[in-house]
C-alpha cells in the first residue's frame, strides 16, 4: 500500500493557491496514496506538529469545489526560509523524524521562490541521508515572478481582477469629470516585477481606453517626467488615470515611498507612518498641478478576489497541483511542476517537470523590451502574454447573496494528532 | 404626438445609475414619446447646451443590456446646486428656455437629496410660470440616506461588493496569521450614514466570521475605547478586522481623520497630506499595541463595481427608472419616484410616487437601535433589512476576459444639436 501525501501552502496567498490543494487532493486519492495531510501554517507549523488529514475537512465533491474558489492558504501560510543544512542539521533530523513518524512518501509544498528554496534544501538532504521521501514544489504567486515556468498560478486571477478593477476606476473617473480636470493613480502589488502592473493595460478595450500611463519597478521612476507628462496630457482631457507597481524606484534606487516617509509624516506618537506611492504621487501632482487627485491602492483585495477568479488560472492551478504528485508517484523528486505554453492561438498550456536547483531563488522580471521606450507603458507583446491567462470565469458559488467559502472546522480538533479529538 | 424626454444624472456615481437610465430610456419609447435626450454631466452642462440623443447611443437590445452594466454615469454627473429661484431667476429662464426649445415634455433627474432639491426647485418654478413640462426625480445614492424610500438603488450593489470584499479580506489575513498578530482595519465609503459600513457584516456567514468590529458614523467614536477593544480581541484571537466609516467623529465632533492630519503629516512641498481614517488608526493600533496592522480602503471600488452587481438592486434600478416616466406620463410633477417593501420573506418590493418636497434635503441615517449597545456592531435587525437587496448576480458581459460596458463614442459629436454632424 502506498504511504500519505503531505501538502503545505507558504508565502503570500492567492485566488487560487487552494485550487492547487484541491488538485494535490483529488490527485493523491485517485492514486492511491493513504492519507493526505495538510500542514498548517507551511513548514514552520508542521515542525510545531500542526497538521491536519484532510478527510476530515474536505468530504464531498462540493467541498472539492468550494475549496478551488476559496481565497487565500485553506490551510495557512508562513514565511520561514529553512536554514542551510550545514547550519542547522537539527532542524532537518527534525522533519524528517515527522515525515517517517506520519509515514510520509511525497512532500509537496505550494509557493514561490522561497518554497522552491525549502524543497531544494530538503531534497538535498534526502540525498544526503538516503531518505525515501519525495519532494516536488508547485508554483504560486500572483507576481509572476518565478523563473522557468511561462506563467504562475495565482498571477491570472489577480491580472483579471486588476484589468476589471481599473476598467471600473476609470469608468467612475470618466462619469465625474466636468469642467474639473482629475488625476487617479492606482498602485498595484509587485515589488519588483511589473507583471501585474502591466496588467492594468488589459482594461484597454473597444469601450474603454485604458490607463494613460503604466509604471512598472523594472525601470527607473522619475518623478518630475511623471508630473510633465500628467500635464502634458491634462491640456488635451479631463481625466488622467496612472498605474504605478508599488515597487517603483528613482535612478538613485530609492523606492518612491520613500520620499513620503522623508517629508517628514509623523503619526501622534512622533513615529513615521508610511504613505503609500499612489498617494504620495497624489499629492505631488496636487501640489504641482492643482488638480483634484485620487490615491487608489487595490491592497489585498488583488490577490484575494476569488469571486472574479480566471477559469484558465482556476484549472491550471487545479492541473499543477495535480501534476505534483504524479510526478513524485511516477519518481521525481527535487523538481518543481511548470506551465509550458503549448500554443498561443488557441491558448493551450500542459504541465513540466524542472529541477528545482534551477529555479529557486530565480527572479523573472519583464523583460525590457516588453515596456515602451519611454518606459511609461507596456507593448503589444506583453499584453498578448498576460491576455490568455484573465479568459474565462469560475462561477462563485453563491449563497445568500455572497461567494461561499470552504473553511475549516477546527473546534474539537487534535494537532498533535491531525485528527479529531 | 407627444414631446420628447429629457434625463440626466447627477452627483456620485454608482454601479447601476445606468439601469435606471436604461429604464427611463426603454419605458420613454414604449410609451410613445418622440425623443429621449440626456444631459451630459447633468444640469450642469445641459445650461452649456450638452446633450445627446440617446437613440445615436443606444442602438439596440443588447446596447441596453450592456447600459444596464456600466458602472459611473454614462451621462456624466455634476454636482451643482440650483440658486433658489427669488436668488437668480435667469438662471430658471435659461433653463426653461431651453427646455422649449428642445420640445420637453418629461424632465427625469436621477440622484441622490441634492437631485430631488433640483427637482424641486424646477418644479415650484413651473408652477409659478404655468410651464407645462413635468419634473420627476428617480432616486440614486450608494449611502441609502434618501428619505422615504426604503432604500435607494446603488446602495445594494455597493452593500454586496463590501460584503464579498470585507470576506475576501477577512480569508486573506486569516490565511498568514502564523504566531504574527494582525489588525485589519477597511475604512468604508458613508459620511453621515453608516449603511454601507455595516453591510460588510453580512460577510458573517457559516463559513466565516465576519468583522470583529464596526463603527458606524451615527456613534461617536472612542479612539481609546477602540484600542482598549482591539487589545481584547488580540488576547483571545490572531486576527482582528474591524470595519470603520470614512465618517467617524469623535464626541468632540472632529473626523478622526482629522487627527492625523492634526499631528503634522507634512509633504515635501509643506502641505498636509491627508490620511484616511483607517490608516490613522492602523498608526494608532501599531504604536499602541506593536502588532502588525493593515489598513484598506475599499475607496471608488465600492461605487464601481458593477461586476458584482446585485440582481435585485440592477432591477429596481431598472424598474425604478421607468416608473418616473410612467408617472409624468400619468400626469405627476414634483415627485420622487420611491422603493415600497412590499414584504420581508419572499423580499418583494414596489414603486410609488411620493412628493418630492418632503424629500429633498433630508438625511436618513442608521436608527441608534439598529446598532449595538457598545456601539461598535450592527443587529440583527440591520441585517435583516440588508440582505435582501443584496441577492441574485447581474452577469456582467465578459469580452476578452473583462466586463464589457456602453461607451459613449462623441467622435463627431455636435454638442449644440444633440446630433451628428
Amino acid at each position: 500500500m502506498k504511504g500519505n501525501v503531505l501538502v503545505g501552502q507558504s508565502g503570500g496567498p492567492t485566488a487560487v493557491i487552494n485550487s492547487s490543494l484541491a488538485g494535490v487532493y483529488k490527485t493523491a486519492m485517485e492514486r492511491g496514496f493513504n492519507k493526505v495531510y495538510g500542514m498548517r501554517y507551511g513548514i514552520q507549523g508542521f515542525m510545531d506538529e500542526q497538521y491536519v488529514d484532510l478527510s476530515h475537512h474536505i468530504k464531498s465533491e462540493l467541498d472539492l469545489e468550494l475549496l478551488k474558489r476559496t481565497p487565500s492558504a485553506f490551510l495557512g501560510t508562513c514565511r520561514y526560509k529553512l536554514p542551510e543544512i550545514h547550519e542547522d542539521k537539527a532542524v532537518y533530523e527534525r522533519i524528517f523524524e515527522l515525515l517517517d513518524k506520519l509515514d510520509i512518501e511525497v512532500f509537496i509544498y505550494i509557493g514561490g521562490n522561497d518554497s522552491m528554496d525549502t524543497i531544494r534544501k530538503l531534497f538535498d538532504y534526502s540525498l544526503l541521508t538516503g531518505a525515501k521521501q519525495k519532494f516536488v514544489g508547485c508554483p504560486k504567486t500572483i507576481d509572476n515572478d518565478l523563473a522557468i515556468t511561462d506563467h504562475t498560478p495565482g498571477f491570472g486571477s489577480a491580472a483579471k481582477y486588476i484589468a476589471t478593477s481599473t476598467k471600473e476606476i476609470i469608468c467612475d473617473a470618466m462619469g465625474f469629470s466636468y469642467q474639473k480636470k482629475n488625476v487617479n493613480i492606482v498602485e498595484i502589488m509587485g515589488r519588483n516585477a511589473g507583471w501585474l502592473t502591466g496588467a492594468a493595460a488589459l482594461s484597454r478595450s473597444e469601450d474603454c481606453e485604458g490607463p494613460d500611463l503604466i509604471y512598472l519597478p523594472e525601470v527607473p521612476f522619475n518623478i518630475e517626467n511623471f508630473t510633465t507628462s500628467v500635464e502634458k496630457l491634462l491640456e488635451k482631457k479631463d481625466v488622467v488615470v496612472a498605474v504605478v507597481s508599488e515597487g517603483v524606484k528613482t535612478e538613485e534606487g530609492k523606492y518612491v515611498c520613500e520620499y513620503a516617509t522623508d517629508s517628514a509624516p509623523k503619526d501622534a506618537f512622533g513615529h513615521i507612518q508610511m504613505t503609500g506611492t499612489a498617494s504620495y504621487l497624489a499629492s505631488v501632482i496636487k501640489n504641482k498641478l492643482g488638480c483634484k487627485t485620487r490615491a487608489i491602492e487595490l491592497s489585498t483585495l488583488q490577490r484575494a478576489a476569488a469571486h472574479l477568479a480566471s477559469k484558465i488560472d482556476v484549472d491550471e492551478a487545479f492541473n499543477v497541483g495535480g501534476a505534483t504528485v504524479k510526478a513524485a508517484d511516477e519518481g521525481s523528486s527535487g523538481v518543481m511542476v511548470v506551465i509550458d505554453r503549448v500554443s498561443d492561438d488557441p491558448y493551450q498550456s500542459a504541465t513540466g517537470v524542472y529541477d528545482v536547483h534551477r529555479i529557486a531563488n530565480g527572479e523573472k522580471v519583464v523583460p525590457r523590451e516588453w515596456i515602451n521606450k519611454a518606459g511609461n507603458y507596456v507593448t503589444d507583446e506583453f499584453l498578448d502574454y498576460v491576455r490568455p491567462l484573465i479568459q474565462g470565469q469560475y462561477s462563485p458559488v453563491m449563497v445568500e447573496g455572497i461567494p461561499r467559502h470552504l473553511s475549516m472546522n477546527l473546534k474539537n480538533y487534535d494537532w498533535r494528532r491531525g485528527s479529531k479529538k
